[in-house]
């Protein structure tokens, strides 16, 4: 075999444009409400908590193409572009005659996508003369891109991190330490939000969308600080966007255009990095890729959410945001796949399901662990269990073309890798891992108030 | 700054050949011998423990250049080349006007760069219709490294891991155990020289030594198994000469010549990867590039062993092997680059510092974790607690440069990164970790008897 396997762009072909799919759109996002006043949220809404720069950015309707500031295509350059990688080992374990890509974002030095965003935020802060940060993490992907990109532009940086999390992937932990950045388990006691919830479920193992809410109360009570979200917001996906865009011009190096794109699901900034360079595609060219966000079956926001008003957080600090939703209040059950543990899609993303512009399917822990041992064992590299999710469907896209006897060509996205989550590997090794699934009558009984409490 | 921060070849410029030094050197090194007969180690002695294709490669003092073979060369475009990069965001940290290049072998989906030798010789012995392998690991590295190789090529492995770092890196364990390998702590009860050491040294916490050992005697009493080494001899240092092959070119396109060479130093297989390519420079086209082997104080067989025939090692199964050593039952300290806990140096490395051709260093354990944060907050990445030692000199010398007012050229070897050692990042961060020292005296002590029990 003498083919090309990995395809690489130089310095110069980084792109120097984040693509902003909503000025492409037809149907645009509803807009994020003022839970106070109940109107759309205003630039000075966004500004009392977030840097100027993302909340201009998160409002923009219009302009589909948003420049990359020097600075950060500079440290961009330090691991991008990322390879985008022809499976062949993978295509051969699966005897399909699929054409099998994934785009390699588990080489970034802290191991996944999240940097992407990262050094951008960390950049507008500085730019502002913002000194302090605050931010959550779930699995530690995001806190430890962040903790990186604080240091590189001289931010002092406050990470919560979901407490089952931080019991799990203590490595992470200790990644963001010696970065320079201060880590607390979430919920804590530090703030009002953590206290609530410590006090009415003492031992509440956490979830994103408390430590959110953590993170965005010692933002608003901190001089000169902002909080930075990893994930679910537009300015987010936008920075993400890099990704694809860089996949779309190595597609063409390899000769293909892929008929299927899959990106893992948490909040949806790898999905949409990954997918709206393409599916602009589909919006202005005619193209009929299909996009697939691959959730896990334990928070199935996107296969059984209901698309809503709700809040981005446990405490309801954040504005409301309309999203395919199972309630800000949601617990989700203690998978491995920590970045994946949100209760809510983004806008963006929440728009363009409803559109049937992209659909969502739901997998299992389990079925995610073989998916990642078989990906594992014929590419050599193990992937984070988020992006297992990613993986899985992929494989299961490929072997239904095997069974169709047809030749797709599948792109997905290796969001990480999964070094510091070998002890889930382990679990599963022994036979310690096991399913969780969320019930209908669950989810409703979650969703049902929600008319009550969000009354635009 | 716009200047190309990372240099990397394409698939087609990927070296076909591998260099192999001891043609090219005026003094040949030693050769090893048969400890029974007391001559020098012949074929048929090689190939009862290692596969024919890698003791020709051991033996073979003629041939500069030996093919890389295609399907071993086909499975390095998963990962080669890896980039060479200009460390700014180092040299601004320190200031100096030295400028720093790293070989980043860390992408490899290993982490390290012992994927390179693993592959080379889990397709041969697969070609020599071998069934099963084994072999040791220290820090894991290279049992992870080899664990993919051989499912890569269908072969079985069992691997003897130094106990001290299965406890310190179970995640490395739960890696090869992914890829499908047997892993067991050494000292093992499964072998006559595990049981001895356990019975004499019941707590004993191991060394490459005595995993060595151990999976030498498992590999000569099972049918159809070879035993398969990470460092130390020839053939894997060979294999390890596409790191400084491609380094030679990409300096190339930087429009540089390195003024030193670093690589950290273990049995001698990343250093000699590294090193050679530049060193045929020296010995023949005159040039005067320095090269510096980065070892452990704790464990400091170049810069305090003494230059002796000696066994590879601690129950005497391998060939004498004229090596710096600190004797084949020196016990080292329990630092955290296990990687680099071994006792000798291999027969061409030690005969170059013999001639004067390559210098060498050592460092302490805290410096080495100094060295790491200062370059983990500069370039983004976590450096091995080995690769720290090649960092922990290129910054001494960059220091150097800079008191000297001198605009050197330094380049370092990144032999892999340490996601998965954090536990011993932790332990510096709270101040937990020590350094070590050998005094000469304990040296002595271990060497004296040397010449009475290796007596040719």
């Amino acid at each position: 075999m003498d083919n090309q396997k990995r395809f690489l762009l130089t310095e110069k072909e980084i792109p120097t444009h984040w693509y902003n799919i909503v000025a492409d759109m037809k149907n645009k996002p509803l807009p994020m409400m003022n839970p106070q006043t109940k109107k759309p949220l205003t630039l000075d809404d966004m500004t009392g908590v977030f840097c100027k720069a993302c909340s201009e950015q998160e409002l923009n309707t219009t302009d589909a193409w948003i420049e990359i500031p020097e600075e950060v295509r500079n440290l961009y350059k330090n691991y991008r572009s990322t390879p985008l990688v022809r499976a062949y080992g993978l295509e051969k374990a699966l005897g399909t005659p699929a054409h099998i890509y994934f785009k390699n974002e588990s080489v970034s030095p802290i191991g996944s996508h999240k940097l992407n965003s990262a050094l951008a935020q960390a950049y507008y802060c500085k730019q502002e003369g913002v000194t302090n940060i605050t931010t959550e993490t779930g699995a530690g992907q995001w806190g430890a891109a962040l903790s990186y990109a604080a240091k590189a532009f001289g931010l002092e940086l406050a990470v919560f991190m979901v407490k089952i999390s931080f019991e799990q992937k203590p490595y992470r932990r200790s990644i963001m330490q010696t970065f320079g950045a201060q880590v607390v388990a979430s919920p804590s006691m530090s703030t009002k939000a953590g206290r609530k919830i410590l006090t009415e479920t003492p031992n509440y193992q956490g979830s994103l969308g408390t430590a959110i809410s953590e993170a965005v109360e010692l933002a608003m009570q901190t001089p000169n600080c902002k909080y930075v979200l990893g994930s679910v917001l537009n300015h987010v996906t936008l920075h993400q966007t890099v990704i694809g865009l860089e996949a779309e011009k190595q597609m063409e190096m390899a000769g293909e255009y892929p008929d299927i794109v899959i990106g893992c699901f948490g909040g949806g900034s790898n999905f949409g990095g990954i997918c709206f360079p393409f599916m602009r595609h589909n919006i202005l060219d005619g193209k009929t890729t299909r996009f697939i966000a691959a959730e896990p079956a334990s928070c199935p926001k996107l296969t059984k959410g209901k698309f809503h008003y709700d809040f981005g957080d446990e405490a309801g600090y954040t504005p409301l945001i309309p999203m395919f939703t199972l309630g800000h209040n949601f617990s989700p059950a203690n998978i491995h796949a920590g970045g994946l543990r949100y209760h809510g899609a983004g806008s963006i993303v929440s728009q363009l399901l409803k559109d049937g512009m992209m659909e969502a399917a739901d997998v299992k822990q389990l079925d995610t662990f073989k998916a990642a041992t078989i990906f594992a064992q014929a590419e050599g590299i193990i992937p984070a269990p988020e992006s297992s999710h990613a993986i899985c469907v992929a494989i299961q896209e490929a072997l239904k073309a095997k069974e169709e006897g047809k030749q797709k060509t599948i792109l997905f996205n290796l969001s990480g890798h999964g070094l510091i989550d070998m002890s889930a590997y382990d679990m599963y090794l022994r036979g310690d891992l096991k399913n969780y699934e969320v019930s209908d009558s669950e989810i409703d009984s979650n969703l049902s108030g929600l008319d009550k409490i969000i009354n635009l």
